[in-house]
């Protein structure tokens, strides 16, 4: 259990980093959606390893096969499957730790729970897991903005220390892409890149912030009292690997500011289902439902946790052991963690929108 | 839609703020449990309003009536459903409200999504509607505290800017419950309580941090990929009415470390069951998995929407109106989340802890 | 667990037999939905005990009380929550029963499951769960009538080896409520009335067939492949108590015609999504998705388990006793589950009809 | 949505008929469970098409490959992803189908929900998407044998209306492996094979009566009041294609007797926990739980819709067509049906088995 999520666009994932292949069972999704598959494979490349040098070495070409689902590239409303093939496993660069713990890694908590570990690499908690994520995601990313015109974008905000400040409203995807570090601020991508190499020369690795805004949500998605659009959105992010807090609108920094101060106060409006708000502290969402205005989140990763470096650990026995990390391994997720981010935004919206669709289109 | 949560041991509510009644429907909590119902009453009583002078003065005793499920105060493995009257209504208060929507609060996108709203007050939107849920997880803390000694202990951290620092090792329920603010330290809790005080004579509010530790988790609760321990407090706690940000361990401040001061290092044990680690960034869970160390999370409020001061919004026809809000409303909300904060947590560990016997408990 | 039925349109009830109150939560009602409150009443009070002579003499006036989720008799698309108090308890009836397991009644097992026991009567798997499935139901039918004229009718074919022929055509409520034994063929039906009583005389018990016809149903409703509506409306007529047998369309007796006398051949037409068919062995559905044909189906009752002639079984020690049941209890079901069959047939296209929304009303 | 099945131990499967390939992906599955491969090629053996002069000459050699969840032979507790290759697509056969509508097969239904259908074939409604359903239920049985030894055996019982009578004491899977229609009477089984070639040769179909018999079944599984488990195997078993009937126990057969001929009478037992009953009316199933007793059901299937004789109908215009089915397709489903039941039956009890031991297998 634990490989599905959303309830009526659902997706269950399957695969090991160094088992026979990784994919996605997309179940729910509405006929009769025209599918751009180079649209899908593109989002694979964005997190596919050995896409630049301050990434993974790991050679895969993460070429998409599509198994089911579609007719002539249409959607025909039956589950659709997708997998890619593993194809460079070094399952030897992994053999002295099977029976050692990585510190603050999946290994010790996979081998107390299950009684048994993936043979090699992470298994399900490598971030290969999250390709068969990144491919159903870009077709909830087709689904929202075909229908809606729903633009996803998510960014490096932070790597470490260095931090950048970046125009929203000029915001696009080619601008976050157009360096290996997706931060839309090239002075400072830069300076993240050189830290980002450093690191990994050092055998250490860094961590940082993601920023995700989401422009045209469709107001009105959201199910109180439990599956609240952030509280699904939070799920959502922090199940990815390397996580450690989210923030929707104003976050933790807002809890410094009075009510007077941080409320969001709308503007007068014609059409009461096109209501806008002056200041955004809520982050497009109040009460558990989006209210129209951008959706605007912050995620933390951790500096990853397998490193070059010397380290002190335990093996299975519970004796102390040094190790050094040979598995191939990013020196900082982040990079390739931004369309991830992304994917598991577009799921929870395509979920909701077709939930809300179910309970509040059916009676004028 | 929306009012279920959990798979395995899976709680439902129901009620409006101002409707006949609010409660619960706990399916699947295992049979042959001893409930002690003093401590379910203790925990509404923790969550009820007009507690203290910085609590909204609604008066609510909060009776609880058990309808189902127990036999003699032993649970019979049937539904548990609980109960709680609604007594001092004043739906008046609201008369105005009914037609404009309040900044930052849910009337706007409860009427975006269902064209239609409750009478008066917050409806499902109010923090009345936790009541469910705190009685329910006072069943579930029952359940953990019975057969692991699992201690679940939340405290107001920071009101404010008035931070606290608190010595987790000396914690103890009632330490918190000393004072009405619930903070640990009496000191800066006398400061938090005045700020408070200031704040509604001012007609303003204010939020803040919750943190929250627990203590003797049963290692191996967690089920990735979607559904791991962090992924699923987040969505617990993020459902909470006000919540704007979550951390789990080390958080945002941990993403400026780098990974060899990060990770956290194993203690060598003859126990690899009860497997130790010198830090606690991981925050008791990597991998997804419970570990077995302390569970340790922070959660942001934002300031109470419903304030007395004047404020511009628009009304259903979106036209601009000045209102002020009469209802009875806290000024800060966090001293009565507490409570809603543990039970969450103890909703979260307990369903996780049925997840993890179904499938790891099987096969020796 | 176990207490809850469907996805999007959802129902969890609770209570015991002699415990305060049964009652339910549905989750998920569109808003904005006007409901005749006195037409749940009128479900409550065909399935009421205490009704006629061939029923139990348990005296309930079952008067519901709503909870939550209405404002002036229009859903808010906020949970509906729902309650009748229990009254007219004997737990003292049953006292012998306690530690008597009574044959072919859920005594035993439920011992065998839980290892505790509701103190008294059936507990969980007395027909006065059915509570909460009728006052659901009733919603559910309310739904379907005011969008699509959709009209549920069950009735009584056959009690015991008393067989009726019914024309379909002239079938009406009122045309089978019109005596107590709810089989539309007044001759039949005081044939069918003499016999109840006489076995009730003779301490004994019997059972029957109940048929159902689905008038006005939408087409599309059904999500192969396992979630096919015949299977689904398998699963709700089985999970009533007492059911040992479900035929939709022509069933058992189908299996005797060749594939070209079982066919239904489609009627040319103008509009392809009023297909008609010439015969209606499909029973309304084909391929798991309902064709807009009548649905109807056909469900065996057992004769009731509970009867006043003496009896061997054991105890709950193993050993073997004697027992003659004290307790209130119906002749025969079948009366009485009439309104149960019509609930949860109306409870499972409620919940499609949303599902199918969900994924096929959004894209042109 | 409608592609999963099963709460703890669940399924989701995917794929057309005439597409890439087909499977399933196994979520929940308990580790360190030691999996026989070759067992799960034999039940895929037993449903391939091309078995048999009497079943469907389609060639497919259906062999399995594991995608992941494994490792040397031992379930990781991670989703395990199986799927075959579809080989001997021959689209051309239906090329004439894509806008005519067979008479009582799922071509107009598709039509009317999705608005779009599979290129060719049946798409999810033919028969090949059980192929995901029987590998997992490979598994299923595994676990089931392992830990309890539970044996499912089902078998043709009536081929159109020739019937037979087995002695359920001495069934075993060779025996009912023995001839190609899979009735364990050889004497029958000639005339059953005899009538479904002559059927075929006329162009014609015939469908029958399954019967399935569960020995050493763990009592206390099934979850009242709507997850019973009769209630969850009807389900399973009507969500096979061309079923139309279901019967647990004495069935609608039983409804011709009185309670005191009905009631299954309790023999006195040292051991409360293996409790017998002298007859088994109940079908091995109490208030919803399973007794400990054999399970007993049987299913009917209605004669295969597709055939070879000239039928009218429509097409996707509305208009009326003459038309003579060409693709390969089965004379009678049941002997390849036998495999599907058996896997349909072994999925409910083990996911039943996972949530009976996630509730009441925690406190003694």
């Amino acid at each position: 259990m634990g490989s599905s999520f959303g309830k009526n666009f659902r997706v269950t994932t399957f695969g090991e980093s160094h088992g026979g292949a990784v994919g996605v069972i997309l179940d729910g999704c509405p006929p009769k959606l025209k599918i751009n598959i180079d649209l899908i494979q593109n989002e694979l490349d964005r997190r596919r390893p050995g896409q630049s040098k301050i990434t993974t070495p790991r050679n895969e070409d993460d070429k998409l096969e599509i198994l089911s689902g579609l007719k002539e590239g249409i959607t025909l409303g039956t589950p659709i499957a997708m997998m890619v093939r593993n194809k460079d496993q070094r399952p030897g660069d992994y053999s002295n730790l099977e029976q050692v713990f990585r510190p603050s890694h999946a290994d010790g908590t996979y081998h107390l729970k299950y009684g048994i570990q993936a043979g090699s690499g992470g298994g399900r908690a490598s971030a290969r897991e999250t390709i068969g994520r990144v491919a159903a995601g870009a077709i909830a990313k087709q689904l929202l903005k075909n229908l809606f015109n729903t633009e996803i974008l998510s960014w490096v905000k932070r790597i470490h220390d260095i931090d950048s400040q970046v125009n929203k409203n000029k915001l696009t995807l080619s601008k976050i892409d157009s360096n290996i570090v997706r931060c839309p601020d090239d002075k400072v991508a830069a300076k993240m890149i050189k830290r980002i190499k450093e690191l990994q020369q050092d055998g250490d690795s860094c961590g940082g912030v993601i920023e995700c805004l989401v422009k045209n949500v469709p107001s009105g998605l959201g199910m109180p009292v439990f599956d609240k659009l952030e509280a699904d959105l939070a799920k959502a992010l922090m199940s990815l690997p390397a996580t450690k807090g989210f923030e929707i609108g104003s976050g933790f920094l807002g809890t410094y500011l009075r009510g007077s101060e941080h409320n969001d106060s709308f503007i007068e409006s014609d059409d009461i289902s096109k209501l806008k708000t002056i200041s955004n502290n809520s982050g497009g969402i109040q009460g558990g439902i989006s209210n129209g205005e951008n959706i605007e989140m912050k995620i933390a990763f951790k500096p990853t946790a397998t490193i070059g470096k010397e380290q002190k650990t335990v093996n299975a026995d519970g004796k102390e052991v040094l190790m050094k990390a040979k598995g191939r391994h990013d020196p900082c997720v982040l990079p390739r963690a931004v369309p991830m981010v992304d994917s598991m935004v577009a799921l929870v919206l395509a979920d909701h929108l077709l939930l809300h669709q179910a309970q509040c289109s059916i009676i004028k």
